[in-house]
């Protein structure tokens, strides 16, 4: 309701504003019986944390989680893990002149339409800093995905018209995280470097895409329609900063497809169970898993702060203004969004697999044998 | 969590299989007093049900609505409108072959894998026909979006490789009821007919996008991350049957944009308020609306119930088997997708304004008149 | 939300006026594969239907249900089951002179002030018929119960100032269904009706309450603090018409006992687990499932609608006024009450059922042996 | 779901157990522009804390909170506001003998059976420390309604067999604070304090309850059925460690009530509008506030941590066994537990507010003017 919320089962609450004294995350619903350290979730926190290189702001956060509760001898108790992360380096002067001016394009104008009050102090809550409560939560539910088999990796797929080549998915594991952008294609990493440097140069910005894939997810997982994998998945990226566009399977392109070439058909599988024969669906029949790769892909437009001038208005003088966000602000975004699609993406599976693949299996055991039309795969875990 | 419900307080809740005894809506939350009658349902049901044309399913449902209870001498009463469909058409047979086979691309494997048993009849919940609901729902918050100058419509942007040329509002309000594709270019539906016609006569199908616009949304509705309006806009379009990708603003195009072109800057409007001077942010910024027109696409792939030879596979038999999906079947799914987006749509925007621009504003009253950096624009609805 | 959801998992929605066309039920989240008729529903909405004795109002309804989807084969296929009665026997005149002025003690001054309108056709909303609903859908949650051996039942154990004798579960399953008033003690129902008919002679309504008790509720269901099973077993038994008080185990009288008297000890079962050796805490412990019975009890005042004279207000004249509440109205409540209450604990149990004893038990497997604090009960179904 | 959380639109979400590090809160959907410092929320606090007197534990607990987001030069800001209260004496060593043995009539035991681990380090989240969080959430609702002029109150009212008095209301918020018992009956706190001594020197504990009132409530919050206010309210208060029982009005007492003594007939107040002559209702019908002051009674169980010898099982011995749960226990629980009920009390009031009386009132002016059956009563807050 208030936008801190995701998830049913394996629930995330946030808090917190670039401007305040910390930023903070409650993960309720994790099993007991996880192995789990600061160091699990700081691992995470690093990928994200900004002063990484040229191309993230300069920032210094060091982002040191600590774990308040739902531990105790290295093992989740079952109860809420709360976690919090300092803010070290909240700047403390106003953000002169944006505090009777909104920035073009941020949510300066919007929060205070909403709440009625101006949150002065960069972005507040619409900061992408609070997406480190993401990351820290979705350690979390990877490493429940990891016991399990369950694997996922995103990476950078395209900046500005810099598009990487197709990769599978060992190479996507393997090379995404060798250079700084985060694209496992590493000549188009080049590119892209490039690319951004030039931007940036010039005191702008670019936009990009993030692609992300996984392996080892049961089927089964899901539900019809408004709780399809999809529906929640989307709901989950578009809630990520500067998105404006999610899709998977064959996406936006399924468009120009014929319904021939884009079925997959059914062949057996090792167990003698039905499995497609292609994946042009991205893992995701009816909004429910088929035990294929999921596959898709995020738009972050271009970061809003940059240093080239932008008119805006005062509403103290009623005059409008030249103005440059001049601060400590990355030339791009999916760079340090990787580990936030891959958070999001963890958070979702998590929440879809307490919920459950079967509800309540065993109740099939007393069903007449004769009732013939019965088709009961093989367990989602086998 | 089961996929039958949406609206945080206007809230859907849907049942209803495509062969059984009837489909059902309840909607609660709506404000009482709003004037309400079955034909004010009627009409949006009439744009969605089958045998409209040609390139539509031949499936006889008059899908005339009843609605059961919320309605006091043709005003709503603020208690829960009850809203049944009956399904006449539903044909009783089993759909052989597919009792023991699953169809390519459709939700039979994946409904068993989740549920442990087989519904053979037909596509079941997994039926487009369970947006009669939403439409049903939809055309509830659409009166109350009028009441309060709030317009919305959507049309057929792409079939296939053809492509419709951009329109304004008022032409899409016109023109798109005008033509069986539902398209508001008129030359672009022509051929957009000829190539549906040519796929169905080949036994096959095709995909297609559906465009949306709003006028008249107030600003300040919507609620950061996960609350934000996109996000929950996102959840519900993906929970289209056959939603493939939705985006809003640029959407995937932002990715090529810098952020000099893409930021929107601020001038005043004529109550001396800020307004966006351009709308490439698609009427959000930090998930809350601005004001200006909300747009956006969602993608729907090709029907995958088609005539053309497949392959599958019999459980029974332990064979694969070749098959046909012969039924009543639409060859493309945007015409009739088009009441199902502006559903959502409505719907989305409904549950959004019930919860409210600002968080209880006369809250506000009482801050000292001395604190300069507090914003307060003119009331949403002025 | 909107008072007309109940439950996590298994999600009930309801909706329906006294004066409309029909009351509807939609329950969501039922496992597939539970055999399930109308005939099973039937059976428990005749327990509750109005005429079935001199005590209870004499308005004429069958209340048949029909079962509308989410049944295929006469079991159920995992999607929502959509359940309808109709309102055979709604007198449509309004009930004059209350159009323009409340009856005492009823929600009719409530419920305009909240939805700033009128609902004249009697109780509309508030009317105790509305619990129909929740009788059809416990019918549901009482089946799925019984396949696993868990019973539940309860009986009236006070009507005004007569009390039954306490009754073992065998005589509260045997005799409660025995006589009028729903009370397993034969010689208490005796006197209980006489003192009903003494008030209803005299225009009068007297209050009552309703014991309730299970059997084979598995332990480890439940979850701390807002979520404990009183918690949310309190919720719905407070949203039974007339309810004003609800305890469970040693009740209100608690708190004259001291904590050794209270406290039951543990010893051993058969199976070597822990098991308390009394059960004073009433099958809850921490919020969660001992294993033991539980039971508690719910208060419902006298019925509002009296013949006996009162004094309202009548808003379009401004003047006081005399009234008497004359209609078919029950002069006592528990009786009828009896499946509602039973209703309500069987939908409270599935849920918790539902959400499960462990959160994923499985995912302990691979705890180091050595961890000797860690005590894991024999699982909750053996 | 997962017990730690409470509230629609004004959201609670808590972590901690006693032997963590801190103890948690996010409170989100706090209107902005509240003026809030940590002081506010300290005050409560202050009131629960340990070690206040002879009759609460001596755990040293400052019990100081630290606020970490949602707030601006001393304003909320509309975003959520993150709380923390570190842990300063949790005492390290494990509770032996109880790490194999649960202790009688605690969570040990349930615990384990959910979560299939052992929380050995004292109560762990079932600890009654964790209604630290929610009297910090509760500082911030009392302050909301305060700005509206709603008050609220409770006190110790029974511990064992000592009866409080009747007290009004303005001897309710003057003497309640008065003594160690917080009970507003001076006499009757004497009496209590001496019957605490007494169990207390015999390693014993007793039991107790709390009373609640309100005033300025205004009238048409609430909703039908199952979010009706006592529904919504009694779950709150169930949710309380050590709560056996909840009642509101007459309460359990009105079963004895005849309908002609306890309806409360209507007079007009001085803005012309009707007003129930008496309160035998409690200030709720329908499930919605009818202006008059809430009021009821909450039953807590005495303390099961005593030092007198008790039977329980040790699991590792497979034997029996006596002990004595010696440490810093609370002899009876009402006295700090009635900060606890005023601190659910305000955030069930605070949630209903924002959800509104009238759903969305100024829908109502182009009601036609003839319809006459409509009334309208003066809005809520004047």
């Amino acid at each position: 309701m208030n936008g801190n919320r995701f998830g049913r089962l394996f629930q995330v609450t946030t808090y917190g504003e670039s401007h305040g004294e910390a930023m903070g995350v409650t993960v309720s619903g994790c099993p007991a019986g996880l192995e789990l350290s600061e160091e699990d979730v700081q691992r995470d926190l690093d990928r994200r944390k900004p002063g990484q290189s040229m191309i993230t702001t300069s920032r210094n956060e060091p982002d040191a989680v600590t774990i308040n509760s739902g531990i105790q001898d290295g093992y989740t108790t079952g109860t809420p893990i709360g976690m919090i992360i300092q803010n070290k380096d909240a700047r403390s002067g106003k953000y002169e002149p944006f505090v009777t001016a909104p920035r073009p394009s941020h949510g300066d104008f919007t929060y205070s339409a909403k709440f009625g009050t101006r949150n002065w102090g960069g972005g507040g809550r619409s900061s992408a800093r609070e997406t480190v409560n993401w990351v820290a939560a979705g350690a979390v539910a990877k490493k429940i995905l990891a016991e399990r088999g369950i694997e996922l990796k995103a990476h950078v797929n395209q900046i500005g018209d810099v598009r990487a080549d197709e990769v599978n998915f060992e190479e996507l594991v393997e090379r995404s995280e060798e250079n700084e952008v985060r694209c496992a294609d590493p000549d188009a990493a080049d590119e892209m470097l490039a690319a951004i440097d030039e931007y940036q140069r010039e005191g702008d910005s670019i936009g990009g895409s993030i692609y992300f894939e996984t392996r080892g997810v049961p089927r089964g997982l899901g539900a019809p329609r408004f709780d399809s994998v999809e529906a929640r998945l989307g709901q989950a990226m578009l809630a990520i900063p500067a998105t404006t566009a999610f899709e998977f399977g064959l996406g936006k392109e399924a468009r120009e497809w014929a319904g021939s070439d884009r079925n997959d058909e059914w062949k057996f599988d090792s167990n003698g169970d039905p499995k497609p024969a292609s994946n042009r669906h991205g893992g995701l029949q009816g909004g429910i898993t088929t035990g294929e790769p999921i596959y898709g892909e995020v738009t972050l437009h271009a970061p809003t702060s940059i240093p080239k001038t932008q008119t805006t208005v005062d509403w103290e003088t009623g005059e409008e203004k030249e103005v440059q966000v001049i601060g400590r602000h990355d030339p791009v975004l999916p760079p340090r969004g990787v580990p936030v699609v891959e958070a999001v993406l963890a958070l979702t599976l998590v929440d879809f697999m307490l919920l459950g693949g079967y509800i309540n299996p065993d109740r099939l055991d007393d069903r007449p044998g004769e009732y013939d039309t019965k088709y009961h795969p093989t367990a989602p875990d086998e």
